[in-house]
């Protein structure tokens, strides 16, 4: 039996990887009376003078909806709505795990962008917060936006910035390790959908200034007309000097390369054009853009990939749990840049000087102690930059 | 401290009565890969080839949405779609214990029936079944009938038929102890909102010939310019001598009276003149339309009410549970009238001959083995009728 027919067993047997509990251990006709008719009057009344109440009196305060339209389900395409589920369960269980999180899936039964934000605007006195799920971009970009503006609760598309605070987490200590310096070093991205345009921005704030972005098509420059929008925007804060040409011209003496795009499409021979000690982070799962080995062997000092067999793994576990138990702690209206910037550093810095090595960049997502840290440094962030409420 | 003010502080320091619970009891990097990535692309790909899979991959055969837009909150009215959410989580615990059913809470922050409407529809294929709770009449019908219509998952509203089963189960066992027949009786019901025209048209399905209802102003008969669309339809099944007139002139000789309209607006002398061996169902709450203790002294052989502290409570916490346990066990497509008339006989006859008193006409709803007898009629129901796909 293989490992996809094992995890189809383990489906079957299992007939849903989550389920309800209730809080409440016993209960007799007295409990009723309290938490049901007639006593329940009182908690509503108190939500209906004061709505933030909704946050003391339910489990509104630790809950967060999961949403996907199944259009990006893992690297598998537009599967529908109810094809995510299957993962959408297994992010809950993750956020329950890593994050103590009560987490709702929830897979809505269209593709535009109009009707999915009126959804889940509709839904958002229900939750805490809301993570996006496996939409596809560009219109991942546009949902998260106008949510973020109509929605007093915080919106994360966990597939953007997950993404991007692991890969930043892995970048700030692969250059600590090999000493490079972060306003000096060249950074190409392969990949221009929702991941590598957040992963863009995310590392643009870290201090990076030499950017270049691949897509299908090649090099990305501004003005040229294959762009959709959200390439257009990042095609005017990266590559300043204007190159155009293939990803193999853009990685020639390139520092960092990062991909999220698809298997074994980076030869041997790109990652020998690299410059000295370069950095490999190959995110195309279950293939990586190269084989692990095969980088290392052309002279690439640090490897990551999205793969828990490898050394390495930058993985987006490691950052959602803890970024929305912060931001749920502290009750913020949202998830900003510093919430975010203060997730990759907390990340990077669960590494100590002494356990850092080529094969020890970033921390495994299994240990516990990471998803604490990172709550407490997205909770002090949102309390710097004014996003608590409380 | 009073009941009410005991009610809130459980509730605060409670923080929520449902959470969410992983199934998966232990896990590591191994358990991990299977139940997200990368073995999880599997079963999406199962539920992609044929969508019924669900039902056996994920939670959805075991889960209920229970929706409310805050309108009809208990007795209090339209408080808002948070204010309601302490009601939701108080079904959620009651689902789980009574049918071990996984409940989600959902609020929907809108008025519109056509938005409400389309929230559900896209989110229905994250649900096995759709339990509207606390929406107001006359809205809800329309909520209802064009849910039914759109979604091939059960949707059921429990003010209307959950209260109607209920009252239909009492009423059955209290005419069995009177020895009078079904089809030879007057029944007065006062209150034409969701719950009384739901209770009219489950008792005319059970046989009651002789109908009148009464709402704020007065008897309801056809072609009255008060009523409303649905007051109008039921208008046409009922009251086929056309009187006219107030409750009191309903009353007159009538072997039934059935309220759910508000506290203390039948008097004793009202009693008086109905028929001997009278049956009343005082269900407005938490104070009756007569206090019981009222009612037997002016005569009513039998007396039912909302109230948990009094004999005779007259629940849908009897009906909820066992009703969607029946219909997600078969996967039905719908709570159809088959099935509805399978669980009030199904609660009426949880009460032995022997056991049948006028202080016993209905079981308790802490008895667990009710919601198991009332899941299996409805089942069997649901297979009879051809609403069951499995």
């Amino acid at each position: 039996m293989n490992h996809f027919e094992e995890s189809l067993k383990f489906h079957q047997k299992l007939k849903g990887k989550i389920e309800i509990a209730s809080r409440i251990p016993e209960f007799d006709k007295e409990i009723l009376s309290l938490a049901y008719t007639p006593g329940v009057a009182q908690p509503c009344m108190e939500i209906h003078k004061d709505i933030n109440k909704s946050f003391e009196l339910t489990r509104r305060w630790n809950t967060v909806a999961v949403v996907t339209d199944g259009t990006a389900i893992l690297g598998l395409g537009d599967i529908g709505p109810e094809a995510g589920m299957p993962v959408l369960e297994g992010k809950a269980i993750l956020f329950k795990k890593f994050g103590d999180i009560d987490a709702i899936p929830l897979c809505i039964r269209s593709k535009d962008p109009d009707e999915i934000v009126r959804t889940i605007e509709l839904l958002a006195g229900t939750f805490g917060g809301v993570n996006l799920e496996d939409i596809s971009a560009p219109r991942c970009f546009e949902i998260e936006r106008r949510l973020k503006e109509s929605c007093e609760i915080p919106v994360f598309h966990d597939d953007q910035h997950g993404t991007a605070i692991a890969v930043g987490a892995a970048l700030i200590n692969s250059l600590k390790l090999l000493n490079k310096k972060i306003d000096k070093i060249r950074v190409v991205i392969n990949g221009a959908g929702s991941a590598g345009i957040a992963i863009a921005n995310y590392i643009l704030k870290l201090g990076i200034k030499d950017l270049i972005m691949c897509d299908k098509f090649g090099i990305i420059d501004e003005g040229m007309k294959e762009l959709n929008a959200p390439q257009h925007e990042i095609s005017l804060k990266t590559n300043r000097s204007h190159k155009r040409g293939t990803l193999a011209d853009a990685l020639k003496n390139a520092d960092v390369l990062i991909g999220v795009s698809v298997g074994n499409i980076v030869s041997q021979d790109m990652i020998r054009s690299m410059a000295e000690e370069s950095i490999v982070f190959t995110l195309a799962n279950p293939i990586p853009e190269i084989p692990r080995d095969d980088a290392l062997q052309a002279g690439a000092s640090i490897v990551g990939t999205g793969r828990s067999d490898f050394p390495n793994q930058i993985n987006n576990l490691l950052v959602f749990p803890g970024v929305f138990r912060g931001a749920l702690d502290v009750r913020a209206r949202n998830i900003n840049d510093e919430m975010m910037l203060a997730a990759g550093y907390a990340i990077a810095n669960a590494i100590s000087d002494d356990e850092l090595s080529e094969d020890n960049i970033i921390p495994t997502a299994l240990d516990e102690k990471v998803h604490k840290e990172v709550a407490a440094a997205v909770a002090e962030a949102a309390i710097k930059s004014n996003a608590a409420r409380i």
